[in-house]
């Protein structure tokens, strides 16, 4: 298998879009050759340092510049990947004509997550009836290689999850797989997401005024990332409360999670079931009992940390997991899903 | 029903004591002559700005000063409610003496706030076996007017809420009360708490660092306020989950309460529950449908705040309750229970 | 001298405005008839409480509504003061035509602070040549308290200064006025502001991205607020240097300022010059020696605080003030302003 | 040149002694072999990842753990270099031992940076009139590559620069070697510092109620990093002032620099000086006319972030100068003087 690639990215002034670049500009596979990076089609190229200034240092001998989108060129120079840091929208245009050109895609927008129809209606796709459309739902994979590791290497098309919704499924899917919790009770998912996760246009929600020392809750019964959850969980909408929150710091994102168990457990057990079913996973760190993930640990690492507290009586469990929203909520998924779609080692670049 | 009153307060270094003294201070009953400041017996006088600077504009013209405590001189000078914002154990101690002088009082630690024994056992409280302790305990009536507006006009002593307790038990009290809870399907309350919560002293968990741009649970299914929720809202400590968490902001409580209807309820029910059982009371504020309250818009005020959001199916509803853990939370709580025990207005000083 | 006004208020939408607001709402003088709150005409009225949820409880019985600008109507009910919290090309727009109806104005924003043309190139008001404009700037007086106390209280309109031109300004001018100032060497301050100053509107500078966890300097050189220095202070452009910086919190300003003395000065000397100076001013504070002003201290109160730190030798001198942005840097001085031109204590409604 | 060396650290648990953890740890240099973590003598060995979780990764295979100092230890297994990151009273008593013992140190503490006596009141040392201490202080190279490339190599011992120190001397050493500074008309440094600058200790100046949403300057005319500017720029305390002021962020300094020039500059003259000055330099960042550094962008980068604003004259010019304290003001560049000693490229391990 090739130690690099010729691979693409698109939408480098976003926020995720800005880690992915720098992500990849540290990336073995990236050292003598970087990706391209790519803006709209017609723009004018530009210093990718002008985006960001804080990448100067990469840019040294490099001279990177973000050239305008052109498929011809893309076909021409041979790229084999694409990754998509774009709105939703747009990924839902590029993406076939990306497949229809032979180029693979990691997209991190929401365009291709789900496979039911009624959890995608939150988006209100154009394209929804579309074959084309549906043809290219069909090939995409959920890219949280936790979950998804056998299909990622061989996938045209890997749909990065949300960053929301990567916090709750790890720390459930575990026990979900197990058979362990008690779904009539329902399950519970706190979460609460620093204002990156907003996006990087000025609103009146992005304003200083409004996030710093704050806290809101918005989205109740309602946010796109709730159908992430079922499809991925297997659960319906009855069986799964998910309430995000805006809290006032740059990143990180913190998941308290309620679930009840079908028959009491102890904590050792609790620690095997996730230690034994993230054994192969590089990218999730387990806390033992009496200890906590927080925000700061996990931040600006690739990291999705987990830990527990069991009740007394063994059948309530609180879940708290942490994680980047920008990073394994976003580019440092986006780069595990690289590395296994070019058989590269899962971890390779983001430690 | 005289308009001023013969007032102590101890404990006025702290937070709570801080904005219980900017309270009184700003006070129309205290206009004329302000309250008694008072530190530990023995300790030396000071000035008050001293402690707080900010408070320079207020003592202008009256020199105000922190004197130690001396039990009869209190007697001496006619007090006749002292306000104690001092930890636990000393308020364990002073009571007793304090009701033995004849002085009434507002407790606002967590001394005196839990009948049961099994509740108060976090507390591990060195006279918990004392009959003196029993008698006041017997007293105490929990300071929370909007659940207790009938006794609290004529009691000894009067336990003034925790602020994480106050957030929640105004959010459910209704609903509980109404009998439309599912207490077989379990309450969930997430709290949220900035950093005043955490008291003055400088420890590892109040350094900037630590709590700056980060998240962290604690406390789980074993935090001290536990008791009074129970209590309150007679649930046993399997129908409810409470988890507090530190918030990097200085001040300001969130709470969102997840619960399930015994049947299906319209969002106008809903409202119209929340108003009626608020009807007279000036310091709870009910959002309309559509709306949420935020952490910023309660800070610095002294209500608590309490909006809802229904699930289609009418069963599920999460409630979001803000406050400003200092003042709804603390301070501003203490004094509508010492404008009702003087026969004041409940919110005299308080808008 | 009647204890009440009729006053109208224009642009309650922006923090300045949204504080004025407050603070006229709990205004003695407006304890009976609320003043008019005013959007741009052919506006659509709306409920105040819209703009701002945390005036809820001030609307209580009250009702009030942001009315389309009628100047008509303003005459119709006599009108004797209209402030404007609006953008400086508007007010340039809107004085005269209140003037012209008789109507006197307290202006808030930057359009008639500055009576040389070259300080006001800036600004690059489309109506610099008119005579209208210079008859207006003319009559102008600029709205300080603590230095113009004798012209505001028969002013037509009064120009309410810049945020942090009061800051510098203030902590200048007894020394300057004393005559201790050795111009030769230059005057440097250095002014650190909270995001509240940069406005209401989203931009890439108020995302909180951006200003969260960072520091930045603007301005070098070339700031508006400069020209006000100038007229005020009586310097020229080469005597003293300002420069502000976007501080990471929502409000405050802290001004550093670096002088040096003609003659060596005791600490005692320069105390008493500041006290003489503000002996009738009850919205300055001066700290004692060894005691700095903090931005903790003034924020949220209509204070200018100011200290200073002599040098050994008692030649050079660093003054350090501290002041809300949005009260003594805006609304409280206008409320300062409102109170002299009405004839009542300055202070009327800022303690 | 070896392309390893064997390495000590003391002083890991601190915020600085952490960062230099880290950066050692994927030093090139340290890849097979991690160097020794040194606690107090006597203390109890306790893992690395204890002190700092999000570590972990770093520990999987290696197990790192910070064990009792042992100076015969140090010699037995070969140690080459100590890095201090201690208290400087500790780093005054350990530096004659580990020279003694022929073990060369770098120390990140102010306990050696300072030859003049008169500079040196400030710490008050205890050991101050010793021949030994005195002796130690001959050999003792002010750290600062930029300016001691030379003489590192070759030193005993190296005293890492203050944090403050830095960004003042970095920003102005270029135009004080040409000789362009009018320094009768004196130099300002107003510095700003991130909270980590005042150390791990909780304290009530760290306590995140005091820090958050403030401002406060402190040591005026005082501080302790005042003797380096003059010692490094060789000024008198007449020429230089310096105010350091507490940021309410986690780290990062900003120092915004007033110079006068002796005659007019042009931009591209001053941009040219800071060029050539800084050409073999890695760790020094200078921008271009029109553009400034901030904290955002020097914030967990190694560099120090130069740059400028002539005023219209050109005789008056503001320097701003960024770097993140705990790394170029700190462990970044004790890592630059560990390359240096080792014949390692300056900036191995720091991109």
């Amino acid at each position: 298998m090739s130690q690099t690639a010729k691979v693409a990215v698109m939408g480098v002034s976003g926020y995720a879009g800005m880690e992915l670049a720098r992500l990849l500009l540290h990336h073995p596979a990236f050292r003598e050759h970087a990706p391209l990076f790519l803006g709209r089609a017609g723009s004018t190229p530009e210093p990718l340092v002008n985006l960001h200034p804080h990448l100067l240092d990469n840019n040294g001998s490099r001279n990177l510049r973000v050239e305008p989108l052109d498929w011809r060129r893309l076909q021409d120079e041979g790229v084999q990947v694409l990754l998509l840091a774009t709105p939703h929208e747009q990924s839902r245009a590029m993406v076939p004509e990306a497949l229809a050109r032979g180029i693979r895609v990691v997209d991190l927008s929401g365009a291709w997550r789900l496979q039911a129809v009624e959890n995608r209606a939150v988006y209100a796709f154009e394209d929804e009836g579309s074959a084309t459309a549906q043809a290219v739902q069909a090939k995409a994979v959920y890219g949280m290689p936790e979950l998804h590791r056998e299909e990622i290497p061989s996938a045209e098309i890997v749909a990065n999850p949300g960053c929301y919704a990567t916090s709750v499924i790890l720390a459930l899917k575990p026990l979900a797989q197990a058979g362990w919790l008690d779904l009539n009770r329902g399950i519970v998912s706190d979460s609460k997401s620093g204002v990156s996760g907003a996006g990087k246009a000025p609103t009146a929600k992005t304003h200083f005024m409004y996030a710093a020392d704050n806290l809101s809750a918005y989205g109740l019964f309602g946010h796109r990332h709730t159908g992430e959850l079922l499809e991925q969980l297997q659960l319906t909408r009855e069986q799964i409360v998910f309430t995000p929150h805006l809290l006032p710091i740059p990143r990180g994102i913190l998941s308290t999670i309620y679930v009840h168990f079908t028959e009491p457990r102890e904590a050792e057990e609790v620690e095997s079931c996730y230690r034994a079913f993230f054994a192969a996973s590089p990218m999730v760190r387990i806390y033992g009992a009496g200890q906590l993930p927080q925000i700061q640990y996990s931040v600006r690492t690739s990291y999705c940390d987990i830990g527990f507290q069991l009740d007394q009586g063994g059948r309530r469990c609180i879940i708290v997991s942490c994680l980047d929203n920008l990073l394994k909520g976003a580019a440092s998924q986006a780069v595990q899903n690289l590395n296994l779609m070019c058989g590269w080692k899962e971890a390779e670049g983001l430690k």
